[in-house]
């Protein structure tokens, strides 16, 4: 085990776990639990470099920052994972006038999605613990990402996903040979039939909210993003960007990510923290609205957002994603369906990425973030992306223009 | 200009033309044209660590083997390309019984293809020579690669792509702002109008077997494999593996990858060639009579395959890939729909890659050949990737298990 992890803390009690004391929840109220490392060991005994140049590119380099021992053997998508590219975006900045918008482009993981990070940290900690099983509910990229992860393994795959999953989110699930199970119901209750089949047939649940690696796994793009920035200015270690805009549904992702620059800071690795800026889908309104209350309770509210990566009744990570935002300064915005149809073609023509509309929310909350005159001028502004576009075909058709069909050159004007 | 570029030469008269003495094809008798480097002043003047060791990961450092200046500018999908990961496949190693099995996945480069590599090639060579629009005709994925690449540049892209071209495919093209005409007819129908088209309105063409700058982009993928083998075996600078298996359509990717290796050998910086072993869909029978022949001309057959990506009537660079094939001691293998689709499953499975149908022909030959006794137990092998399964969504369905339909737990047996 990493001599740096002191445990699992509460996020609801407070009260601090060994780190073999837990598996899920806390078991005193059932609140969401984070990993806690000893960080002023870590700046005394690490190097910053000593992450970010090692020879090892992939999310396993980060050893001193993860709970989960770095998976052994060749090299697979399991152990190669991570390095997604940073780009630029001029077209964009210059359309915004902003001074720099950064794209991580995490579509370009293995199975085209960002949930390969939190995957493979699960599939790392359930091969160290010997698991046979594991399990997830999912609007179909964690499951995507479990199967891939899993495959080659000795581990089995179980997934639930609701109705309505696009479908190439489902053939990219049982294409790599899990169990899938579609429920007749939303995210939402695949969740909660996912933790019961856990129970009942003792599967590792991976589900996002129930498992505290999940973050864990997602914070590595964190790293990775001041890692990169910090090597386009020539500088050494790690650098933070004013902001960072995040799509957000059960509120993992941007958790995960927040918590990348929070503990790059703790160790005193960046100076500051860039402001989060989480992006809903107007018709998934739960976390929009406790995020206007003083609240960290959330109303389960029916969503039929047509992006699916976002598309949660209730969000699984909340609170997490809450004091994230709140803390660092930052907001929450809503994003249309609309918006996000339209998003996903700028994204493609001026940023030359494709992602599906969850992601393509990201872009969303760029435009009204400097609309509001929230993001300035001056800004250096990173957009998280975290699907492929080719994961839901019927979205992209909507988004896109229509071809020209042609029989000879005289039908061309 | 690159000044080891010597000219192009005509692989069917074998005139050497003076690099500004040509555009596309062969100004004598039309034939496809080859690119030629001075390898001994590159040998004299250049260390492989030169190329292995530079700073920036991109196809770009490879400049003293590449026709086309690097594109300026900031970090973007076309400036970054390259890089793609070589994973090994244990199980299949395990079950096939052959010693190393590498998957170089170039279905991670950004438009899911690797066809980026030609594409981006060319818009270099576009960006330089002050064009305006540039067009290509295919079968869906160089289309794709030609608009991300495009995007974000002042470079209009024009496509044409074949009736029947898949939905995801299409999508792809369509969302970067890519201008696209679907032709009544098959792939080399869109080549003949593409063609014309360039001609008429004096765009710029792209497409395989005219333009001579696609197999530099793709030869690139050979330079990476012969770096990324030589890493994992602690070696500086370039290692060969004992074949290379290559879906086969036009034939240019495998003369593309074949060039790679083969340069590296005249410059003195590996020792052997490896083994190409070309697959071709059963569908699509042109290039495979041929090569039971001892000619070098193809008949146009109608192809059938569902294997869009090498979904060809005659092949544009059949040449070039014969004498790939022929001169390095390889063969021809092919694979039957059927057997793709299986093939798909697999890789998936078994590799945690998920590829569309023409990509998993290579897995096809794999077994094929291995069977044949053509790759021996002690052989390492290289399996080229070349493009995601979510590009073909219907094809993966066809090729997945089915999912389970449930209300609750009770549902699960």
């Amino acid at each position: 085990m990493n001599p740096y992890l002191l445990g699992f803390r509460c996020l609801s009690c407070g009260e601090l776990h060994a780190p073999d004391a837990v598996t899920y929840t806390c078991p005193e109220d059932g609140g969401n639990l984070d990993a806690v490392y000893d960080y002023v060991r870590i700046g005394r005994e690490v190097a910053p470099t000593d992450l970010t140049q090692a020879p090892s590119r992939s999310i396993w380099r980060f050893g001193p920052l993860l709970p989960s021992p770095a998976p052994s053997g060749l090299p697979t998508p399991l152990t190669m994972l991570g390095n997604t590219p940073l780009y630029r975006a001029p077209r964009i900045e210059e359309a915004l006038d902003v001074r720099a918008v950064w794209l991580k482009d995490d579509s370009r993981l293995p199975s085209s999605s960002f949930k390969d990070r939190a995957s493979a940290m699960v599939v790392a900690q359930a091969l160290a613990t010997g698991r046979e099983a594991i399990c997830v509910a999912s609007t179909g990229n964690a499951a995507g990402a479990l199967a891939a992860m899993c495959a080659g393994t000795k581990l089995r795959a179980i997934v639930f996903v609701p109705e309505g999953t696009p479908e190439g989110k489902l053939a990219g699930i049982l294409i790599h040979g899990a169990t899938v199970y579609v429920v007749r119901g939303s995210y939402n209750d695949a969740v909660r039939i996912a933790g019961e089949a856990c129970k009942k047939f003792g599967w590792y649940n991976r589900s996002t909210g129930t498992n505290p690696y999940t973050r864990e796994g997602k914070k590595t793009a964190g790293f990775e993003i001041a890692e990169q920035l910090a090597h386009w200015t020539a500088e050494r270690g790690f650098r933070a960007p004013d902001s960072v805009i995040v799509p957000l549904g059960d509120g993992n992702i941007l958790s995960g990510v927040h918590k990348g620059f929070r503990e790059l800071q703790q160790i005193g690795w960046i100076e500051r923290m860039p402001r989060f800026i989480g992006v809903t889908a107007k018709l998934a309104p739960s976390l929009a609205r406790t995020f206007t209350s003083v609240s960290e309770t959330f109303d389960e509210i029916p969503s039929t957002t047509i992006a699916s990566g976002i598309s949660v009744d209730v969000p699984c990570d909340g609170v997490a994603a809450l004091r994230a935002i709140r803390s660092s300064g930052g907001t929450v915005i809503e994003a249309s369906d609309e918006d996000m149809l339209a998003a996903m073609s700028t994204l493609a023509r001026d940023g030359g990425v494709f992602v599906e509309p969850a992601c393509a929310a990201a872009y969303v909350g760029l435009v009204e973030a400097r609309r509001a005159g929230f993001l300035r001028s001056s800004d250096e502004v990173v957009l998280q992306l975290t699907g492929s576009g080719f994961k839901d075909v019927r979205s992209a058709v909507r988004a896109a223009p229509q071809p020209h069909t042609i029989t000879s050159l005289d039908d061309i004007q």
